[in-house]
């Protein structure tokens, strides 16, 4: 391979003579074998870098601290990564620097060297025309720019891919509820057999947890809408022109078509991420709705004929290699696996935005990798199910109407006529004697039949539909 | 010990002589043997269970289905248990149905029970006043008076417990924001030296934290201000007179003083507690906040020879058995100790939110009570720390003026007059020779003695002060 | 109330005038007023400091470091707190200082104080005959003393209570596998049919879980058995005599019947309390397993009419407060939310374990607190498990053998005989057209009835017995 | 792009030309469009099935039920696998099935096709040499080889990076403590000063930690050498001929060079992985050491001229993209993101471990993610912080010694001359007064310089030395 010297403030670096990043970058791949080959700072993170470094050229260029001619040439380069044009060029790990320095480096450099090369110059010049410090780099520090890629890219994620895929699969069941909400069954509380209700009534459940959830979510974007930009080393705003806060923030708001602001706060956007702790609150809070409803679902189908068979499933793909014909819910298999992993990440969250000290949090990598990790498996997970599962699902009426026909909990409807004890004193007969409550009830002598026909009538146990 | 003999359903069940409750509770004691010393049911569930059965009987009352005489009782015995007269009548534990049925029906068996004696009857006599299922459970299942509960517990505790103690800290630590506003202070970033600060600054991060951790749990009242009753066994509401659950909700709103209302879905009500999940999100979050804040305290009270020792923490109590006069930051550790276990916690509550199936979640008592345990851990932990810590926390000026003078970090303010390559050369030089930055600046020929006096001022370096 | 005048290092305290503890406990219950009705410093840890404070009293005797009047004094008073007579001298909370010097003290000044009274003298005495620090915490420090109460509590929870109980529900388990090991019954993967096992077999794997679990937990004692007393304040041992460490550990030996041994580094047992974090690890294993277990059970016995219906649990109490004659599966479900409660108290452990500086954790009672709630928990989950239900499992062979007749996956017999293609051919031609693999097998010409009967025989699709 | 037409029991599926897999791997491409650019199936896993498919065929050669021809074949593909050739071959995501059946069956289509092409057929052609199911997967079900290649994956990377890194790391530390054993410092606990002890000392605490750590992990290998293979769909071990799971174990022993043996029950093995929950509990202790000693030496390294300063890191990259000549702890950073990632890993596998149900748990690819990416990172990341840190640590006598003789509690060296409360009053007032011990002891009258200086030896209060 063929490599070019680069110089940082520690002394030279040979770096691949092609790349466009430099000493810095490549000190951190040296210094960071780590599982290199799985856990790639988020590509994520990368474009919102290439937001913010646009945002803080323009406005270093409004407040009069860079030439035009730089600041549009950092802009083109930064649409070129947005572009993903240079993918190859963020090599680094998310075990790095706890600050995320060196992908803050890692960005500067290339934009410099990128825009070097665009603008004429050769990547072996020892003079390049853009200084990752002194002009990528200016009015700011690792230490407010990660913070703002971060929530830049927890921001866009959330958009772009969690929310609309909760929705979608919401809307998906909000459509079943209602197409399904005559369709009387038998509930089950403990997993035991209960009073009945409609399939759409269970599923509009499902719809109201998704419903909360969203709105859980959206009630942390605010939070996350403040950018520390503007806060530079300590939170202070040392070495940035007046008015730069507010401006960079107005100009990643532009760019991005997000409500981005300054913090209110620096010092606390610097040394703390509660907002991304908060919003992840928010994606586990979901995780525990999407594991309880892709568990009911795959409950509900279980079977063919030794489970509960109430709802049908789409069948995918082969289920087993060795039972032939087998259909599995593979699909809620996928999105349980999913929220575990979101539970999981949550902790690793929790960690981190715990540990934060003096002026600085230095869990950043981990903190926003679990973050989007958490957002993306939510937001495709959901589309999944959805697309491969959800659109599918459709009451198996015959066994549906055979639970709810031979259920000793119809019983609970004639607690206001005749008390609660006779009426488990039924149940209980009938259990024992494997009869029907309708015959126990007679044999005991506690109501007629014509009683029984009209008290319990399981359309009538469900309340009023919507 | 004496006894007499009550029934259930299934049966007859030897009951101490002289307690209030009945064969449901007492069967309950023995079936769950299990941490029976330190793990009762919360007495904030059970006065939230008073609340509820004495709204649950004015509704009842109102809609026709019970006679004022029994109500009145009802409401009597409620008040009885608010005012703590019944205290030692609730002896179940956490670790009983995962429906709370037990806890339900030890509530209904000693309002039934004491009711009847006030009413004049005996505790020995078979026939009561009132009937633990059919008038005092009348219109409710324990599947919808439970989570009731639990909403009622929560949003009360977060409100009389929680938030107030987060602001009286957030209040303290405002004040000492405001009071050390000019004092200069050198940062500290990965635990080692910056570009100054001033203390009152480091402290407004911590004020912003706490402010954004109160957002966070007011953000989640609305869901918590749901209330499940009125959807008794599944949520269909079954055995439920008309226009029950708006009437009950506003019982107990009145009742509480609290703004509850009916929950728009009554069968998420019962099978998800999402709005836990959810609440206690934000609780991990103000945890994170606190173990920040409690670290950077007691890192910077650290010393008082050996440390930073820039703040002075009280001394409330000898700090060691074995080594005479020492001081220790004991309030920083119970609080960090509490964060700890709020983080774990959550995780228990992740658990049993994420496995609720079918119509029911039956993970609600060990859900609460992890909740109700961090809500008041974190209430009563920071007024601890705020009493006992924050109010007296006081600048050491001598170290903070000694080690503010002595940093390296003071050469960002040259990087926009020398560019930043040059002062890292600066820095480096002064590192190794262990010489002060001006004298290192100007014999490296970068700037002269008044260039660098003029440039260099750490008081200038800390922005803007508010 | 009567108070006494104590003196501490800080000066004066008033004292309630009949109880045996002294200032620095008393300024403790004035400093942590958090959560004092229900958080009390666990009482094995209590009974842990009996133990440890007699066992230094004699090793500073043979020492010749302290007198045999003062020594034997000591150890009385230690037999008093292990009978449970001094009980109610132990106020102080978990949210104190983080090394859990005021629970050391608590006891020093009780046993101190006590010693006074048992030897003729008086509270209100001004001079006392033993010295809480001089006397009882001789050669010792909080910073040893407390861990080395962690591990004896710990130790014995786990030799007494937990593996005992896990036991009795592993013997319970094996006996029933042994009994229903030739109970044909269709097997289920991902809730769908799969091919047969017998319900013994099935119950085999539970029983391996659970000796796995031992095993696991057997593993961490050797951790556990290594006692930081000797390292007084920071590992060094200051202040003892020498031979004190192993004397004092084969003294604890001796007075708990325990293997302790003196551990091998004193600044990990100081530092850092991985021997927690480990031995919870396997705790939190356990809870795994327990979690399958009760949920297997639970979901076999769904019912009674619309679930699985395999099982039959004892019926212990009312299910349910509005549905009359309702059984549920009450024991799992209490055994669940443990398992969930001990999931959460891993992660308040990991907290606290990876949390300790230098030479100290101050995590310290944060973590005894949640192992030993685990610990117990766990051990009387288990029996509790054990006696209410597992002892009354029993299989529901009607519904067992319709389930495993029925079943499609007996095709999986016919792989090895016509391909697995042929075979999901038939299984999904039988589903389709609600037919038995066996009119299907034939019909489709891949084989004959006599064939048929000949290969497809559940009784011998489930392997070897034991 | 060009495609071929594959089969499967559900139909045709269009398959791209010219890659090896079959119908199932693309259907589950298709199926499952979830993070599929980051969340690939760990490529240990697909090595893992390469050993356990050869061995696979070699058992089943050997017991007369596959022919030699197709066995070699197999083999020789398998041995492809190992050797990297086929890596862009294994396209499925960690979120599909919870049996991993697709990983399995895309091995097993892999291998069939492959192997055809190698013994001279074609792609395209419709038979082919080898049949994915009734060749490859043989005596084989997803539910017994995917927790086969789990334990192999795990058992692999403990013993191949994981334990080799840890042990890397606890030599170099070891080495450290031996050259610093007679480096007095102060102690500090609380964050505190407190007695002496040598650096030395503290690190032999951090050898201690990764000491038991290791037995810790290697406590697991046991359960985790269980292999599930031979109990194919449900634990039976139905399609498989007498004697295989024993030679199976014995092969795969062979071709990995590992004490693999065959699970003593396969019904837990399908079932339940708590070996892997078990083996993850390890390795979050040892996630907890490594924090705590990252933490310890980031603090201590903490400065260069406002911290701790006691000992020296070296300086591997420039530290701060804003402030010049700054040098951070970077590799203590990445250690500690890895060690909060390994707790929140713990959790997900957690939630995994707890719920399977029935005859097999469907969270095996979450598991098992979660599982080998904490493994190497503990490895990798030992690794890393070993050479480009801890090889480089050194005591920075000056600021060492500086605090070790200011410091107030070398007091504790005279309780056992003067009693615990004069000595308080010495350390008291020399820290009002700012004054040393010396001259307070004298001054207060409690002993005379001679004695001063004869008991109150830094180098004398550090116990015994190794």
């Amino acid at each position: 391979m063929q490599y070019r010297i680069e110089k940082d403030t520690m002394g030279e670096v040979q770096v691949p003579a092609d790349v466009y990043w430099g000493a810095q970058t490549q000190r951190s791949i040296e210094n960071f074998k780590i599982a290199q080959d799985i856990n790639k700072m988020p590509k994520e993170i990368i474009k919102a870098f290439a937001y913010l470094k646009h945002g803080a050229a323009l406005t270093n260029q409004e407040l009069g601290v860079l030439p035009k001619e730089k600041a549009d040439l950092i802009g083109t380069v930064c649409n070129e990564i947005l572009a993903g044009k240079l993918d190859d060029q963020f090599p680094l790990v998310v075990w790095q620097t706890g600050s995320g320095t060196q992908s803050n480096m890692n960005c500067n450099e290339v934009i410099a060297y990128r825009g070097h090369v665009l603008q004429g110059g050769d990547l072996g010049d020892k003079q390049k025309f853009l200084h990752p410090n002194d002009d990528v780099n200016k009015s700011q520090s690792s230490n407010d720019t990660f913070p703002t890629a971060m929530h830049i890219a927890a921001y866009k994620m959330l958009i772009e891919v969690t929310i609309p895929g909760i929705e979608k699969l919401r809307d998906t069941l909000a459509a079943k509820s209602a197409e399904f909400m005559n369709v009387v069954k038998i509930g089950r509380t403990h997993f035991m057999d209960a009073t009945p209700l409609t399939v759409g009534q269970e599923f509009s459940g499902y719809v109201s947890q998704l419903n909360h959830g969203l709105k859980a979510i959206k009630n942390t974007l605010e939070h996350l809408s403040e950018l520390a930009l503007g806060g530079t080393a300590v939170g202070t705003g040392i070495n940035t022109p007046d008015g730069y806060s507010e401006l960079v923030a107005k100009h990643i708001a532009n760019l991005t078509g997000l409500p981005f602001v300054t913090a209110e706060n620096k010092f606390e956007a610097l040394a703390a991420h509660d907002a991304i702790v908060e919003a992840h609150g928010a994606l586990k809070t979901v995780a525990a709705s999407l594991m309880k409803i892709a568990n009911d679902v795959r409950m509900l189908s279980s079977g063919p004929r030794a489970g509960i068979g109430e709802i049908f499933i789409p069948d995918n793909e082969p289920g087993s290699s060795i039972m032939p014909g087998k259909v599995n819910p593979t699909q809620c298999e996928a999105l349980t696996m999913i929220a575990a992993q979101v539970m999981g990440n949550d902790v690793a969250i929790n960690f981190g935005g715990a540990l934060g000290h003096f002026e600085l949090n230095v869990f950043k990598p981990v903190m926003i990798y679990n973050f989007l990790h958490s957002a993306r498996l939510i937001g495709e997970g959901c589309v999944s199910f959805n697309d491969k599962c959800a659109i599918g699902l459709a009451p198996l009426t015959e066994n549906i109407t055979k639970h709810v026909n031979n259920s000793l909990m119809l019983v609970t409807a004639l607690n206001t006529k005749i008390g609660y004890y006779k009426s488990a004193e039924i149940a209980q007969t009938a259990h024992k004697n494997g009869s029907t409550l309708k015959e126990t009830a007679i044999s005991l002598g506690y109501l007629t039949a014509e009683e029984f026909d009209a008290w319990v009538k399981p359309e009538e146990m469900v309340g009023h539909l919507k």
